[in-house]
């Protein structure tokens, strides 16, 4: 692996990491509170949504820290699109 | 621009137009209700930080859908950043 390419994949590890991981405490917060009223439910509707196709245009490019960041984020934010479906 | 390429930009751009917008009704539903108690603030800065990072990869990539809704997303996320922060 040339350095440059290197570096690329580093950044992209670590900004899919930060932007996967935030929507945890979000997960935590609202299953400990069971009150998800502050929360938009089209913005988790929307944003399921777009990282589905982040995730196809993930395979497109072949860009493997745009796929497991995506998969994973999806995994999170639905699971918050079901908090607050069921806590209103 | 050959046709591969043209379906790449294309699904990276809505990905990015839906991603981007997802923010814009949680940003006018905490705008309105002046009420961010349920929202996570770890998640917001997170997911602020993240953001940074992944419009440095996208220079890096040299992936215009990448930069932009990543530049977007960011000054909407900021914004509900400030909201959790003024209404707590």
């Amino acid at each position: 692996m040339d350095t440059p390419h290197a570096a690329q994949e580093l950044v992209g590890m670590i900004a899919g990491l930060l932007t996967t991981i935030a929507f945890l405490p979000q997960a935590i917060k609202t299953w400990r509170s069971k009150s998800a009223k502050d929360i938009s439910l089209t913005m988790f509707i929307c944003f399921c949504g777009g990282i589905v196709l982040w995730v196809i245009y993930g395979f497109m490019l072949g860009a493997f820290p745009v796929i497991l960041a995506n998969v994973v984020t999806l995994c999170i934010a639905a699971t918050i699109l079901a908090f607050k479906v069921r806590y209103g």
